[in-house]
């Protein structure tokens, strides 16, 4: 039951009976355009590491319908020509998206697929499915690594993590920064590096903690990582994993490290530290793990612990404490004309049109601190506008600006060499290098600005008006007011 | 990349590490026996759904490590014998489980895994994954069941949940009570029943609000749902559906209902259903979502909102708050002795020893309050001790206890034929009906205790006794503490 291949079903049945209505009524095939987004940042931090893409992409060109999923709709009763339709069906959409690993912020299109109504509302589930998580699970990374420094971070996430999201999970760990994966299937689905400890268990079957540390290091020799807790750290475990790491230097081994996984690990790390450089250890590592998250993480280093590797689990792979990113798939074009969709909050009124996004730097060639979303066809901005607080504007012209939506599919096919996943990591941090750090502290960061340009703003304020119009010509009864 | 299998490699590294240790000093035979357990209730409420259990047994009949796997552990550096022995390797582990849909509580074994070392810890990893994420949702889901009442839930979650989690949760979400999802994936794969309205996008396509919803009626008369909040809900969104549900009543056809999906739900359904009404519409029913959970469901209903259908996304697929059920697995027999792991917290020491667990009712038939965890061989239990607490007891002789843990699967086979996902979401409501509701209520619910007999007391007092006797064996160098 665990074994699928993800196909055309993966998706929300609306997708389907709306792609009924549409082919039955002859409207399938109408072009249109949809932006992905989002409009709330995580962890009331000042940005997001934007993942999932390449993934998506790669899923996306082999995207079909799969006799089982054609046998569900048959007997849930779609159509017969509508079944046919499906069964020849392929996704040959046309992609923008800006690059995976980029920093990104809230209501800029990050994404847009152009492609017949069909296949651009079917892939919007699996879309949002994937970049939401991903996004989060790199914004989460990233944080950690940015107050891990040159330390080791390893996910050890899988055993806590929501299903099978755990394997994507461990893929956006990479991105947003972290070393290594204790998830095999991932490490091998991926290519990741695979890294792990021993567990509490394996020691218990033994009759005494020594004979396990022992036995492991008889059998693996270059690849002893002590787990010290399982009766009491400072009395029986350190001492246990000294004598047998003595033991292994008159073999010409050297034993990689202990783990500490229970307790206070400030207190712990030091004591240990001492207990390990006292007996000429000095080359062994010590490994912390048990609840951790960025904000442990940063107060164990203020505190001065010298932790040299940590393993993160739950906090990472759920990305708690927010369980999702909000990001949205909006209709910009249909049949050629600009869309929009109206709402009570103007927050939620959407950006109509084909857009781009310029990224803007500062003379040091940081990131100046606003994105202005334009028209496609706009090359620069000038004067960028706050895209819901009228009179709010930001003077931007003069300073260099780096359009961030590259065309990563046509019609279909993936253009070009897809990234590998390190270089997808590279980026990312060469990117979050670029944004000031008053962006990417925890508490009240920085608040970045996406401006939109003068032409957008005038187009979205016209179609407004125009559907405004027409909403009063609608007869509502006045009575029904509560 | 989406399309894989779970294979053997579904684990932490760990547990092939230690699996090779073991192999290589001849001890990967040993019998092991091992709990799972989780220690603390998630959403501050009074019980668990326990969910993931048909589909791990499922997983585990057939798990194997693919060529890939074998491929991927030998350019690790695994030995080759070792990589010989799992390719031959199948699971024939024994397992005794409370039944899936149960309701449980904290420090309770909920799944006993027997077999040898190797297996029994290579599957820790996916038997914790599966079954802490699915009975975190199943919880969820209960808790919004408890407060509809009779109404529909329907599962709107795959675009937000944690990646392909989201196909789980929806299974989750049936076992707790839900009626549908929208995930065709998962209405496949678990034979759920598949629901869902209609897009924006799909509004903003057409010219009209009228012209898309006439549409919708022509193609698929009988499932029209139509959307109202595109671009105002009660002045133009409900007027344009009625007007549509006529025509339809002209052709024979009746409109199933509207969905509100912004705004103030509470006060747009009541004007909604008025204006239903006064169309002569009282038969078209009004879906609701945006944003649910079961304290926005209960304050709806609370405020007297005619809904009838919610539709419920993020909260329900990411259980969130909570992103993890805290569940664990361990070690309680190797080579025929009872095990125990120590801690500083005494919360933290296991249970050693083959237990049992028994479920007491009152005469009303329904659960008193507690349940005792006794050895194997007891059949009943007189008194039960808290089993942190010293002193604390509690006398349940006399009451009409039941066995929870039962003979699931055998040397690797399935026992019996595997309940249906109905039967499973149909026993939850009826265990959920035993439990009185000071256990389900959300604000301080009534603890339900855990308690453990006194020969399993003695057991764990005389193992730790033991434990600590040889700790001070050990040397302990006093002059480190910090």
């Amino acid at each position: 039951m665990m074994s699928f291949s993800v196909s055309g079903s993966y998706t929300d049945l609306y997708a389907l009976t709306m792609g009924e209505v549409l082919f039955r009524e002859g409207r399938h095939q109408t072009p249109v355009c949809f932006d992905y987004f989002f409009r709330k940042l995580p962890y009331q931090g000042g940005y997001v590491v934007f993942a999932g893409l390449n993934e998506l992409l790669h899923t996306l060109e082999t995207l079909h319908f799969s006799e089982a999923d054609l046998d569900f709709l048959q007997a849930q009763h779609f159509h017969p020509a509508f079944i046919d339709y499906l069964r020849a069906f392929r996704f040959r959409g046309t992609i923008y998206s800006v690059k995976e690993g980029e920093v990104v912020f809230p209501n800029c299109p990050l994404v847009r697929v152009e492609g017949n109504q069909f296949e651009a509302q079917l892939v919007e589930t699996l879309l949002l499915n994937m970049l939401n998580f991903q996004s989060l699970i790199a914004t989460k990374a990233s944080r950690m690594r940015w107050v891990a420094g040159e330390r080791v971070l390893s996910d050890f996430g899988l055993r806590r993590a929501q299903g099978l999201g755990g394997v994507q999970a461990s893929r956006a760990a990479i991105i947003g920064g972290f070393n290594s994966t204790s998830n095999v299937y991932a490490a091998l689905l991926y290519q990741l590096e695979a890294s792990g400890t021993m567990a509490h268990s394996f020691i218990e079957s033994f009759d005494s903690e020594l004979e396990a540390f022992r036995a492991f290091a008889h059998a693996r020799p270059d690849q002893c990582v002590f787990l010290v807790d399982t009766y009491d750290t400072l009395r029986s475990g350190v001492p246990h994993a000294i004598t047998v790491a003595k033991e292994m230097e008159q073999q010409g081994h050297r034993a990689i490290g202990l783990r500490l996984d229970s307790g206070d690990l400030a207190w712990l790390a030091k004591v240990t530290r001492r207990m390990l450089d006292d007996a000429g250890l000095h080359y062994m590592k010590i490994v912390a793990s048990n609840q951790l998250d960025e904000y442990v993480i940063r107060s164990l280093l203020e505190q001065k612990a010298p932790i040299d590797i940590f393993g993160v689990g739950t906090r990472l792979v759920t990305g708690s404490p927010d369980a999702a990113l909000d990001g949205i798939y909006k209709l910009s074009m249909a049949g050629g004309k600009p869309r929009l969709k109206l709402s009570e909050s103007i927050e939620k009124v959407t950006l109509p049109g084909i857009k781009q996004v310029l990224r803007v730097f500062n003379s040091d060639g940081q990131f100046l601190g606003a994105d202005a979303v334009v028209l496609a066809e706009e090359a620069t901005a000038d004067i960028i506008y706050h895209p819901f607080v009228p009179g709010e504007s930001l003077i931007v012209a003069g300073y260099q600006q780096q359009p961030l939506l590259e065309p990563v599919m046509q019609n279909g096919k993936l253009i070009g060499k897809p990234p590998t996943l390190s270089d997808i990591a590279l980026y990312a941090q060469k990117r979050l290098s670029l944004l000031p750090d008053e962006y990417k502290r925890f508490e009240y960061p920085h608040i970045y600005k996406t401006g939109i340009s003068g032409r957008l703003q005038e187009l979205r304020n016209k179609l407004r008006d125009e559907y405004k119009k027409g909403k009063h010509e609608s007869a509502y009864p006045d009575r029904y007011s509560v």
